[in-house]
């Protein structure tokens, strides 16, 4: 293929992307396909001779899309959402162009000085202190990741790297080994299993602290722990708050156990993966309050800032290192800054607060409907854009319920575990979702359940709705 | 933005990125800022009101441009290439609309099926053993990483694991951080900084073995650091074999290497980062012998398969965990394998082959100039798209000759070190590589080194290229 034709095929390219986007409610959200579709549908060889681009392009149609769950539909309210606007994706075709692996200054310096200039811009969105900025002193800084897991992975080693000089400072004789063999780090019993997962990668103990009847850490849970285990002679060194919590979007009490971690320094990682981006919307920041804290601070903007995955930004306070390459898992990486620039840049502030606002209002008008239904109950706060209720009743019956309404195939949902109790997981997740979908959606649930427990009454109009 | 809009702006924006691409060799190789440059370029912070697409896109050639390095420019011969290649680009905007999250088979089963399709796709165009590959039996089988450096830490990881269990069977007793505290690994004298970081990051000593006089690591050689190992106690457990080394693209010996793994149970990775992809022609396949002695293998399609980044493909021995999410630090996942997909299908195996050729045929060129030069001499056998060459000299010298052609700015080149000495190497790198390119950049080279040293010949040719 030459520069003429990917003029043309290009531009094709351009008109499916907009089609698949323009028209993405009118596919099933959830696809019908089970676990090995795909492998019988193409050859099981590339093959020898090039094939022409028509003979591709036909078989996203027939092999990839019949195997798609579609994030972008606005009857998907699935896990998180993943951002997708098209600022964003006409910024990635002029990253895939330039093409360059940004893993020195030299290696581009556009790419590595708009990186840290686009973490700024996002610090002072969010309101971080100044010492997470960069700034022409470089006191503090951001850098993109690719998610959340790795940025939980970087803070965890950059701590563990830092207690093991603290300590070897005034012991030079005890081995690296024998320190970690000690060293205990600590998260919410409602973390991320990702969290888990960086504690055996950097081979440490993690423990999880019990949270409160919100879901939330506070400090003396915190502090009884820490009590305990030292000791026993164990060398406590790293927290990871969260912000937003998978199951619940439930927030760690920061502003308590930021100063316990102070004083005893103890990393403080705060891990805001989903809810970081409501904090650019000065009503949400509050539940930033406690960030004066912090050693290190993650969210992601591919989730709800409409900046396309991978788009995980850390921000860290006071770093003496220099290149990227020291912040990261990976050496190579892409320009990804690109796609925050041209967000930022064309929604403007204004903008993506309407954004984060309007999915925040959608949340709650679905709260609203929960709640005015007897047979449901809410079953966590309702702070940003996830909704979690459940059946007054039994487990069993709540899976049923998830089960006929994940097979009907009208809305996608996901569940999760809440103080033992099975709870659905209501997530708005599209960026076109418009409280229309979010009132079908209602309709379908409702429907799932009448069509099983209760006859329909007549009168309801989700029934019309349904055959529609 | 709509998607009215978008239809625009995306067509707009293929029409730059061709004109970007089939130009991209009038444009300076290497950038002229200073470090700094672009922070006063921009405003301090994102603004509060949404802007234009018209003055997002014209900042692209007054902010960002002026700071590329194009590593697509045929004058770019530094590091090692990165694929750039039109059916990638067009997979990469699909991937981008669909835009789902991968981490589990039900968030988007074709993301999922792919992979695994296409890594075994992969597989057999290298001619890997049966069981690298999932087949339907799922026996081995690949899956995409972003880089080589979290192949290999994913690759030590497992291995780390796989001894711990092994030894807690015997000993139940014996506590993790203990077994930690003794277990060694290995690489090559010269391979990738990444290799080392792995073993930093899983908390393991690393080793390196030393090279013979072809920079390859020879049996004998790990043999003897092993006996010694043990003998103090220690316990060897991870070796990463190089196929194409950084330096100067040498390769251990993994047909002495693997028997010595292998009977005593030492987990044999290969990064082959660069070289791998060759290994799809037949004539380079011998290099890849001694595979089957290997537990994981790694190579990045990103570098020379035309593969846009980020894709690194790792495949395993037989294993049996099921799940995606449990081969990688990230959970989330873009839809990388359509961009394998559209690249193996458009340019067939034969022309993946053609590709490569004609990048090995061009560095065999480029080294007949050096080696016609009696001032020069090569430094490293040069076996696929890279040359290490020097002028018969001083280190000091060599320093200076690179310094004044990178300064010159015609063509971009980087140096390494082999055996204490300063080397200059020659990477083939862009797509659009030709002939005419390698000649004007000998022309470059001799240019610099008669501008200071040697009065230039009337007669030479080069006089002539370089005003041009």
């Amino acid at each position: 293929m030459d520069a003429a034709e990917f003029r043309r095929r290009g531009k094709e390219m351009v008109d499916y992307v907009a089609d698949y986007l323009e028209n993405i409610e009118k596919r099933q959200v959830y696809p019908d396909v089970e676990p090995g579709y795909l492998r019988s549908l193409i050859p099981e060889e590339a093959p020898e001779e090039a094939e022409s681009y028509e003979d591709v392009v036909k078989d996203i149609e027939r092999v990839i899309m019949p195997g798609v769950t579609h994030w972008h539909s606005p009857y998907f309210y699935a896990y998180f959402p993943t951002a997708n606007s098209f600022p964003s994706l006409l910024a990635d075709m002029l990253c895939g162009a330039i093409g360059c692996i940004g893993f020195s200054w030299a290696a581009s310096p556009a790419c590595t000085e708009l990186e840290t200039v686009m973490l700024d811009w996002l610090g002072k969105m969010l309101k971080l202190p100044a010492d997470f900025l960069a700034g022409t002193e470089g006191r503090g800084g951001g850098v993109i990741q690719g998610t959340a897991s790795e940025a939980t992975l970087i803070a965890l080693l950059a701590a563990r790297s830092k207690i093991i000089k603290l300590i070897q400072a005034d012991h030079p004789d005890r081995s690296e080994t024998d320190i970690i063999s000690k060293l205990v780090a600590y998260s919410s019993d409602q973390a991320h299993s990702s969290v888990e997962r960086a504690g055996l990668i950097a081979g440490v103990k993690m423990k999880k602290i019990p949270t409160d009847n919100k879901f939330s850490v506070r400090g003396d849970a915190l502090q009884k722990v820490l009590e305990e285990d030292r000791a026993a002679g164990l060398i406590p060194f790293f927290f990871c708050a969260t912000l937003g919590t998978t199951p619940s979007c439930a927030f760690d009490c920061i502003t308590e156990l930021g100063p316990i971690c102070n004083a005893v320094e103890i990393w403080m990682h705060i891990d805001a993966a989903y809810a970081g981006s409501a904090f650019i919307c000065p009503e949400f920041r509050p539940l930033l309050n406690g960030i004066e804290f912090a050693d290190s601070f993650n969210f992601n903007p591919h989730k709800w800032l409409l900046v396309n995955f991978d788009c995980s930004a850390i921000s860290y306070v006071i770093s003496h290192l220099i290149s990227l390459q020291h912040w990261q898992i990976p050496l190579g990486r892409r320009f990804r800054s690109l796609k925050m620039w041209f967000v930022f840049r064309m929604y403007g502030l204004k903008g993506l607060q309407a954004y984060i606002r309007k999915h925040v209002g959608l949340a709650k008008e679905f709260e609203s409907l929960v709640r005015a239904d007897q047979r449901f109950e809410i079953s966590a706060d309702v702070v940003l854009g996830l909704v979690c209720f459940r059946l007054k009743g039994s487990n069993e019956l709540n899976e049923t319920l998830l089960k006929r309404i994940n097979n009907a195939r009208n809305i996608h949902l996901v569940p999760c575990q809440l103080a033992g109790k099975f709870v659905l997981r209501f997530a708005v997740c599209a960026r076109t979702t418009e409280s229309r979908h979010i009132q079908e959606a209602w309709c379908h649930i409702r429907l799932e359940l009448n069509s099983t427990e209760l006859r329909p009454s007549r009168t309801d109009p989700c029934s019309r709705l349904y055959i529609v």
